[in-house]
């Protein structure tokens, strides 16, 4: 049986269990706390070496890192993941974008301010924060003339940019202004098989500094 | 014809153009000065709306942007891409990290100091350093045990991190402690079709500020 190793307040980790959820697919959940130093183990750089999750161990043993890695794989071959050359060269340019510049402004910013690690009107918390307005004004203007990412439907493009930016406003950022946006959220939402199971950060997650890899 | 907007100078271009070399396709190429301002007219902006090189223009019209959707689209079906879902999710795992971690650290530190866009002792050349040296740490790590990146052979995941990674002490990067990284450099300029026509920056390069939208 698949086995995704898994954080519950990683949107990272989110990805895949919305993917799995709406694949109906059976798999071990296996909790790796990255408070508690989980991620920091021998055990665990054996299995990703950047101590990160999530990870998806195969029924064969092999196993996959990288969160829009794991979608391209339990979306290929469904309805998540078109056939098509160009169509996937999309959905490849989007899972970047999710990871070059969506993931470490509005994910980093909001991980960093809820932890305490930077101050909110500081210059990281000011250079993220600019650079989350900007993803956030190039995929409301994508959105304005598309009804879906990549490839003129929902696939794993939406549900990888979905994790993180629909939770924008936790990192203090107003979303007001960008109307595509937030309309595709709710596209996204009314997908079938749709779940929105990401925790919050543990409360002291604060006082925890040192017990993760996360500077 | 593929049509390919290109400079000459950007690593993220000389991806496409290596790829086609080694496909041996027929592809014309529309010449984009990043220093001249081609890329901040309201026709290239309708092309990308990043204003980013490369774009590759098809046969039937549709666009695709982003160097790496690129390299996707190209390989498709050919032996430059694996179509098995477990080694496609390991290809797309290495376009991401190239695009989050080699080319904005070791391209952008790169592009910044040639054009004299920060200074070589402060805290962004510092901070681009780090992550530089740190791209390079883990690619001398997963090559120790890996000829190439992804997929057990020569894939784009390979042509697109060695665009950026081989020009790495053109950013005053010292890889000689890295010597898994430099092997795998030899073993990708190897491959048959091999080809490097990535030209450097113009010497007056740093003089023309305000003519890209690189800061």
């Amino acid at each position: 049986m698949l086995r995704l190793y898994d954080y519950a307040a990683s949107a990272n980790c989110y990805k895949a269990r919305l993917l799995l959820a709406q694949l109906e697919r059976d798999f071990e959940r296996v909790p790796i706390d990255i408070f508690d130093g989980d991620t920091l183990t021998p055990e665990f750089a054996r299995l990703n070496p950047r101590r990160e999750v999530p990870v998806l161990e195969l029924d064969d043993g092999r196993v996959l890192v990288e969160s829009n890695a794991i979608l391209w794989y339990l979306g290929a071959g469904t309805p998540f993941l078109p056939a098509e050359p160009a169509a996937q060269a999309e959905v490849v340019r989007w899972l970047i974008y999710e990871q070059s510049d969506v993931m470490p402004m509005i994910g980093g910013l909001r991980f960093r301010l809820i932890t305490c690690r930077i101050e909110p009107g500081g210059e990281e918390a000011h250079r993220r924060t600019t650079g989350a307005y900007a993803a956030l004004a190039l995929l409301d203007e994508h959105l304005s003339s598309h009804e879906f990412l990549a490839a003129g439907r929902y696939t794993v493009a939406d549900s990888s940019v979905y994790a993180y930016s629909h939770v924008a406003g936790q990192a203090g950022i107003d979303t007001s202004a960008y109307p595509a946006f937030r309309a595709w959220l709710g596209r996204v939402e009314a997908q079938p098989g749709f779940v929105n199971d990401l925790e919050p950060y543990p409360a002291n997650a604060s006082v925890l500094a040192g017990r993760s890899i996360y500077g």
